[in-house]
């Protein structure tokens, strides 16, 4: 019996554990895409308790706990930090098996140092222990980040936002960490969305122009691009539920838009032409700057319309889609080859019966353009567990080429989330491992080292050029 | 190499061995969701041989031999039970990996005492020995019920049932198993299939009210439920192919209602709104009472047009449909949540490519109404195996709470069924004894041997309210 | 660690090495889907180098080569053999789980004795040693096939071929194996395509006939199936994207016909209804003959039009679709039944996710017709690797009777491919190897070895009724 998340965690064999020791845990890591706020960084305010770390925000957490039968005050309601603290530590003995179990305790043990087993029992004891650590220093966001070994992060921003807190960020010599931001316009492309007229008018303020027609929309955003660019910005990031793919010629467009501006409500087919032509411009701007373009499908969000109406979106009721896929996604994807503006492109699934069919459709589109041009985008979300990760790397390895994946992920609205990064790096070393010991790859240690300390990092930091 | 099938079937190491003999082995069965029949339990008829027992009824087996390539006369035809049996046997064999080999065995070990292995060789001395032990006793259904400890047992029964059989059941106080009916109605709901304007009839003669309107379905129905309620019903059960959402008004359902009742074929649209409403209605019943609703969807029946002719429904013809089901489900789910009225729910598939989907979609829905108020429900029919078990396991552990699973139903026309459930138990502690032994959980054995006994029974007897 | 494919890749205890060795190895290859060349077969040239039996034409080496960022001049373009030799070499080590790494060296020590393990480090040593032994001989056609220990080949074939070269190469007797014909008709269902009218005016040269109508069309297949039986052939094949089903009548249908004939481009219904008839007609006819009729589906081809247009078809753009499919499929098949004429199937997906429902669907049509009538066929193409095939057959036994599998195909161009038998031999034998060492079925090693030699090459012959 190994011991209970000892160091070799996740480590089944001696080759797994020399390619972890020996090469990715010295990694840096490369943040490509989370939900972090830039706005906190800069502030860089002292946390109260690990209660504010851990519960203020993680709908993950939330989620377990409605799932375990516990009132929503204890839960985002008005109960007191400690008392939600209590409540979880009642729900974690439960999470056999869930990853959230081994984040915790993975997060314990790397920032706090804390080796107990989170339950009931104990928690007032690691209660105690770690709010004293928290008060000793150590967890503003910043140091977080630095003691993550963080190279750079890539945040998630709005096409309207200003990216003050990014200038202000870079402007502070004193931090070693990049923050940049990623270029994400789902509120352009939400047309069908109530809010989408106000999200202009933000866009008209911010750009200081009457945005009259779909040409002039795609001017301003084409300049917001720009200056993202200015600002650092390597990718651009987009959700869908289902991929749409509907031609349509710029008249159409442009009625389109003007039906729009004047509060018309577009249907489906409407949305469908102005987002599969939106989706063709980004990408040309994309293809143009070498960014990536993350396209993430395969979510249906605010599932709970009682809960959205009370505590709003992003809180854990956001779920797994199951859409056809493959024809429109290989339809959109063609049409910006044949544009000639296929940017590097990440696609990522949050249905993992999705993996093959993704692995394969990589496959189509793959050019001399960047190693990996077309990337099968690693474990998310829901995904992002040991099955779901290394589901995604044989899937990834059976019909591409693992060597020059971008590796990991965090997703994530935490700062103390990056033991993710490590809990990656030993379920990739481990497969890897696994594979040696079992015979199917050479036990060329010297050539696996540096295939570990690509995907954990240097694929990424190629592949977006920071 | 570890013997076939002995007392450490399917348990890899210490840990899993614990669990399953200090903790699954001994609990008793919670069979909330099979299709015995309450007369042949009233009846408790001695069988004639195990040819009966086996291959009078059971499509599973069935379908196995028709996948050899024996004649229906050996099947469901002319033959004799002996000739029967001995067509099975000669299946048996090739049967490799497939859980009706392990069934088979576990049925002959757990109640004949047999271990031979049944192939042709074996064929005659396995049929005069467990022929001879048949005819010794304990192989009635209620003797059966009672060795394998079932403590109760939910069977499926028509909106219109007079539950007769339940009540004489219940009147015998020498029986010590609870049988109780769910509710199930399936035909209340299939307006577009010939047999509903029977079954109306059939529900107007035992309410004794002719039933001209949706409200007073609804009345009649409300009135079955209150009746199945007083029977001791605790749990209610739908079966889907697709999952119907279409919200509509009074007055078009009522329409809707009035068409058909005047031999309207009505048209998919018609369907949906008629499903959807009553699926609402129902499940406002179903939340008063404190019942469990199940939702099993993902099959598509009576494929064999050819056989459906000759021998009717549940033959072995049925199989597991692809349908997009995520956007839908949430709706309906969200739209009971929207009344108040969302009752405990559990959700099936019959596909296991929705596992992921499944274990995202119940937590959106889950609250302080009941631990794991929305159940990820286990692997069923066509996943009811090694690997289907194992799978829909751990997609619920990693998405959900494992420790509130309410576990294992049998889905079983046989009273031969019940080492299913051990089946299960063994592979349960197999899992979480895997997870331990890797590392993955710490070795708390009394808490890992009350989360077992709960997954086992305890989780089932709380959630319905046994 | 087990050594780098040894002996025993691959098989991980003793009882699958037994079964590999004393059963699996010995038995010849009955290849009964491939894509070799009659006309290469007949020809027999001796091969240039090992660049041109290997990066000629293989276009999964080609999209591996892409997915590494190696310009197209290096794969399809006007780069000499060594020079794209190297660049394979160069992507290879990075290979890392991927079926070309496990079969470029099963190729590599199998005809050449080489156990270099190929990389850019050791690609001249590889390009010098193997071209030496290929002008030494022994790597012509038909000499491949015959070291191969290859009984019998079915070919691909076009409904309007002349199927000359298997003539020639059927009157020269010193050729040992069998190289038959199957019956492709894709281009006679493909009326949705432009090659439809050319294609159509071949089969009117062919068959000296014009035809008029959509009966004159289904008497000139008739012929032309009937010529195709005269020259061997036992089976037909089917490639769709999705399973069409829309039934007409035949007004319909010639309507349908004329108006294609007249240069009309039919919708998607009419498309579909066209189908759906000349499926069941070609049915009809197989079921007479005793063929089996193979129905692959799932793939979405040529997806990226930009290389289509520079390079054609078959060149590595081809993808994995994912359609709802169990219905139509379904409905297909008991329409077949319904006439009485449901031949022998073999239904195979290029999408993973539908495995079960696929394993469940053959149940349905199961028959004493043949053992294991309904055949679900093995993974294939995307799923030709470790982890598909283990998952195809874990699927099948799960769902069907493993010991009637007809096993694998190689669906190979390459005339090098045929250790994908052994590949799958070996992951067949490991998977029955692992269920006996784990205490799932009996240690009956007599039975298991002629299972092993039944599903590698017996039920396949006794299928097709070779």
């Amino acid at each position: 019996m190994k011991p209970f998340m000892d160091k070799d965690f996740l480590l089944s064999g001696d080759t797994a554990r020399t390619l972890f020791f020996e090469a990715a845990q010295g990694m840096p890591i490369f943040d490509w895409h989370c939900h972090l706020s830039p706005k906190e960084i800069y502030e860089n305010k002292q946390p109260e308790d690990i209660a504010q770390l851990w519960l203020s925000g993680d709908h993950y957490k939330w989620r377990a706990m409605r799932s375990f039968g516990i009132e929503e005050t204890y839960i985002t309601g008005s109960a007191s930090g400690y008392e939600k603290f209590l409540a979880w530590a009642k729900v974690m003995p439960y999470l056999i098996g869930n990853p959230l179990y081994h984040w915790a305790h993975l997060e314990l043990q790397r920032f706090f140092g804390i080796d107990d087993i989170l339950g009931p029992e104990t928690a007032d004891v690691v209660w105690n222990k770690a709010n004293a650590i928290i008060a000793g220093g150590g967890f503003k966001p910043r140091e977080l980040i630095e003691r993550s070994n963080v190279a750079c992060v890539c945040t998630t921003d709005d096409a309207a936002d200003s990216l003050e807190y990014h200038r202000l960020i870079a402007e502070d010599a004193s931090f070693r960490c990049r923050i940049i931001p990623a270029f994400r316009p789902d509120k352009a492309l939400a047309i069908d969305q109530k809010g989408f007229l106000p999200w202009l008018a933000s866009l008209e303020a911010v750009s200081g122009t009457v945005i009259g027609s779909f040409a002039l929309l795609k001017e301003v955003l084409a300049d917001r691009i720009a200056f993202f660019a200015r600002m650092g910005c390597r990718a651009s990031d987009h959700a869908f539920s289902y991929i749409p793919f509907e031609p349509a010629g710029e008249d159409e467009l442009e009625n389109i838009f003007r039906s729009m501006r004047e509060g018309g409500v577009p249907d489906k087919l409407m949305t469908d032409r102005y987002k599969t032509a939106l989706m063709r411009f980004f990408a040309a701007q994309y293809a143009r700057l070498g960014w990536g373009m993350e396209l993430h499908f395969g979510v249906i969000r605010n599932n709970n319309t009682a809960m959205f109406q009370k505590i709003g979106p992003d809180t854990g009721f956001d779920s797994i889609a199951d859409f056809e896929t493959a024809v429109n996604l290989a339809k959109l994807l063609d049409s910006m080859e044949i544009d000639g503006n296929l940017p590097k492109t990440v696609l990522f699934t949050l249905n993992p019966k999705d993996n093959y069919m993704l692995g394969a459709m990589a496959g189509n589109f793959q050019s001399s353009g960047a190693a990996g041009k077309i990337q099968f985008g690693t474990a998310w979300w829901f995904n992002d567990n040991i099955d779901g990760m290394r589901e995604q790397m044989k899937a990834l390895a059976n019909t591409g080429v693992l060597g020059k994946f971008i590796g990991m992920v965090t997703d994530s609205r935490s700062f103390l989330s990056y033991p993710r990064h490590e809990y990656f790096r030993r379920i990739l070393c481990d497969l890897i491992g696994s594979m040696v010991d079992g015979g199917l790859y050479p036990c060329d240690m010297e050539f696996l080292k540096q295939v570990v300390r690509d995907i954990c990092y240097n694929n990424a930091a190629a592949y977006f050029g920071i």
